[in-house]
């Protein structure tokens, strides 16, 4: 596998300003979980990489759920007796609570407060609401803009339409060596918001661009998707390709200057858990790991009880607990290249670590065997001190007896990952090792 | 189950009161493992529950042991040479060690000495002893009046008779849906000591009335026992309903000021060890949790590894960590009606939750389901935090798979059991889930 | 078992004189992994204990390795111009690179000083090198030595031969009521080295003699034998044995004032894993245990993957912690005889437990057995609390239901091992507790 040797050669401050180009061009759009913001958004996405585009139509069941009408939205607008556009839509597509139903009449301000929705706490942020789910209306402006607003009899219009139609999504599929995949997921419903989750979205697209010009073991999906009822239709649909998802990995909210946080998967110790725990461990900065709870992004479907997949969610400051979540203040300046390339780089080494945390065994597990005739031990004995990679060779043989994969290996000496992987591959090109399973044998089952 | 609402519904202090009074009732009789006092006593139970009271006649072989001779006593006295009763047993049956053998003569001071029993470091205290299996006699007084004590000739008298009879203990058996049985014992054959155990009885007591009047899953069989011969009576007698028992608590010290102490089973993670350390963790009071040990009270007995139930016990200060421990301070003032009532409010709380502690199955497993077309979610989204009943819908729909209790549920959320076990009724309501076993068709197996 | 009193008996202090001087009396002479020095060293070991001496001839294979050639020395020096012998085997023989080749020549000072070995950073001492599986020569002289060397031409002599001869070790077998093993190792191979290893050497002598003179479940077996290449042909030419040793310790670096360290085994919690904690934890002086790593001295070889047996080691400071370490430092100042008296008791505590660890069965198991009436038991009831002796009984009693061995009991309960085997012993002669595995029997098996 090369992904070792890859993340290293990634330069996260180049590919963390591609990822913000990407996020700054996306930002205008008005997305949402279904229609036309949605599709430009993806036809965007496919200009860096080849994903499909799917139509689901409103009505499809998807297990409980129902394919919802599609929304699509022109123009918005509050007009004061002066006419006067006191709440643009065409000024931030937050103005308007996405999926508001097409409304045209004019309405004295008591009446129309009862539709207004700000932030008292930040008076200049307009806050992002939906109502995808209950036929409705509304603006969002910022609680300053509102205690402006003066008695007045106010002309409202929201030209949108909300009629059959479908749900779209994207996906790219990158095959591997072997049927078995890993998913990146991420949700891609939500408007004029950068780190959620424009910065989710750029990291899978830059993981996919990256790991198309990589050999791979796994199988890559990647699912661009509305949160919530794209994942359950997704899962409803692909129900026959469940059982080769091995590991995956929700990305929100990845673009802040805050810590890295992990989120477990529902079963909580599974391979993609000890990987990030084990990367985020040795990555020199601060992070948390976060035990898997049934609420949060996606991961709450693909952790449903019968689906249960091996998904966590990697992401920087959690969702809800910084005050500019789902807010005007979520803009261009709050994502940051360097902190876009610090989670790529993240994303990259677990999956690096997955494709190489093979399962070994020990040729000769009689004592160990002599590495000094074959090169790989210090000459002239009695110093007091073996060096690191010898470690990470004696931990190796020692624990090679086909039960303990790398990673295993790596969790039980503090040894970093890469070092142990090394090791094995040196042992390895010296007959020393062998790989319990075979992974192109496997493929072709 | 209405046991939840319960024990939000009882009074904890005019509980606490009655418990009180009952206990200043039973206390000045002259208690002992054997005799009149005891069933003088459960004769006064009788009043408020109607239990049974069994008599095991003296030389009967219950494992190990033998009943004992039935020990009476009537009076008691030390007569100095003026005939003046310098110890006297009308005063506190504690003043004559338990079990004493008959004595009347007259002997010297240093003769009487070896017969006297005091607290040095408690000068004012009487003692508490016993000699239940070896036959001798002594008195006990406080450290302060066997100073006063000069060279003298005494006259002792003690009127006790020592005999074959009967070994007396009171049996209540409640009737649930099901033949599972839990059991709730307290020592009866203290004399005059308030909190060991009068206040035991006083809670197992309050604890019988009230479950009367309720639906139960379980049934309950309550035991007022002496101490250890007691229990190891019952048991030998009773083997065939051992397999019954799914839980029990013994009752000891619960009336004193000190925190709440929980002393987990022998097996150390049965059931009613998980509730109880739930209730406790959620209580809100300082509180401690005990592992086995196998010294004690009957838990000893019922946690013997040929009988090994899942029994703990409920104390607040544990016996022999307080110094009124087994002295005439353990009085009427050593116990409080709250105390009282928050030990009773803790005991119907832990079995409120195992009554309702069920398994239950998500109907609709894979992805979550539609709450808010169920009126159970939040109409308008985005917001940025979920209410905790939310938290405990979702929790309950995620874990119930089959193999996670409300309780398994309650512990890995972090959410008090009656918050998930609300969630579970809604959901439940709603055809989300269903129970997993039917408890009514099992009472009829 | 009578292993239990013995430890106590030892007088650690004369004990730790007899091996201080053992070690004196061999830290003249140069060992290596092969030869004479070897042999010799057996040779006065057998003054001590019956030893079997072990003869395994160059060229055998033994797993991957192969036994060396045969090394001896008789002399080396480095002469100046004016025939001073500037460096001289004579006055210590870690001046030679152990293995040496033979070398007869004149060199130049900057030629000699490519052969040359120092510890700058501990100038007066002389470093301990070997060239064991590479033919090369060398010496080792302190930094101060060095610096005084002038420009000059200097003959070099080191008088040895390597050639086809023999591997020598050393084994003793102690045979016991069964055919069960209990390993002792310790390496033989360094020169004039005192901690390491000559104090494990005395401590295995001494912990021989002692057992031969004592009854004995298991038998033992000690072995004396180059490090490394000492331990992988053992086990090459002795592999019907291994499923007899049930548990190992290797013994080196026992006499230097640090603190003791056990190392546990592989697996990490096999019985003398679990022995020598609790020893420790129950000596009263300072400790470390230290998990498993695959580094170290010969339990490296038994605790390979395909040996994996139950060996753990013994060391005061571990190697390669100390700056003494494989340097002249290393000498009869640098051991003390009462730290290699507090190993040898901490060594005996350890097989004793081993010993001495049983599981009984509780003929009594339901409820209590009444131990007053076997005079077990405090005769006058009520007092506040029972002494240790009682509790270790109850635990006993509690415990022995087939499943916990003493030693379980002990760690469950917190009370010394000792306690525990006292109160089983008093249980047992009661008739209240069998043994669950009769010895004898297994032993005729």
């Amino acid at each position: 596998m090369s992904l070792d040797t890859f993340h290293s050669e990634v330069d996260p401050v180049a590919t963390g300003q591609d990822m913000h180009r990407l996020i700054a061009e996306l930002f205008p759009i008005c997305r949402s979980i279904t229609g036309d913001g949605l599709r430009h958004t993806l036809r965007i996405l496919r200009t860096y990489i080849p994903l499909e585009m799917r139509e689901v139509p409103t009505g499809t069941q998807v297990f409980d759920w129902t394919v919802p009408k599609e929304w699509n939205i022109r123009d918005a607008f509050v007009k004061n007796s002066r006419s006067e556009r006191v709440i643009d839509f065409a000024k931030s597509n937050l103005h308007v609570v996405n999926y508001s139903i097409p409304v045209q009449r004019r309405i004295s301000l008591s009446e129309l407060k009862e539709h207004l929705y700000t932030i008292p706490e930040h008076p200049d942020w307009i806050p992002y609401r939906t109502t995808y789910y209950k036929e409705s209306w509304g603006f969002c402006l910022s609680h300053r803009q509102m205690e402006g607003l003066t008695e007045d009899e106010y002309e409202i219009s929201i030209d949108s339409t909300l009629k059959d139609g479908h749900l779209t999504y994207g996906e790219y599929f990158l095959p591997g060596d072997t049927q078995d995949e890993i998913l990146i997921s991420c949700h891609a419903c939500h408007p004029s918001l950068c780190n959620d989750n424009l910065s989710g979205i750029a990291v899978a697209v830059s993981l996919a661009k990256h790991l198309a010009s990589l050999p791979r073991h796994y199988s890559y999906r990647f699912l661009f998707i509305p949160g919530t009822i794209g994942a359950i239709t997704w899962l409803a649909l692909n129900e026959d390709k469940l059982p080769h998802i091995k590991h995956g990995l929700v990305l929100s909210g990845v673009g802040d200057d805050g810590k890295l946080h992990y989120k477990k998967s529902r079963r909580g110790n599974t391979e993609i858990d000890r990987a990030a725990s084990h990367v985020l461990q040795h990555s020199g900065t601060p992070y948390e790991l976060l035990e898997f709870s049934p609420y949060g992004y996606d991961e709450r479907q693909y952790c449903s009880p019968g689906i249960n997949l091996a998904v966590g969610r990697l992401s920087r400051t959690p969702h809800g607990t910084f005050p500019e979540y789902h807010t005007s203040a979520d803009n261009l300046e709050f994502v940051h290249p360097d902190k876009l390339g610090e989670s790529l780089a993240v994303c990259m080494k677990i999956l690096s670590l997955l494709e190489n945390n093979g399962t070994f065994v020990n040729l000769s597990p009689k004592c160990e065997p002599q590495l000094g005739k074959r090169g790989l031990y210090r000459m002239i004995g009695g110093q007091s001190e073996a060096g690191l990679n010898e470690m990470a060779m004696l931990w190796v043989l020692n624990l090679s007896d086909g039960s303990h994969s790398l990673l295993d290996i790596a969790e039980r000496s503090g040894i970093r990952f890469e070092s142990v992987q090394r090791a094995a591959k040196a042992l390895k090109e010296q007959l020393l090792l062998r790989e319990k399973f075979d992974f192109v044998s496997t493929a072709a089952g």
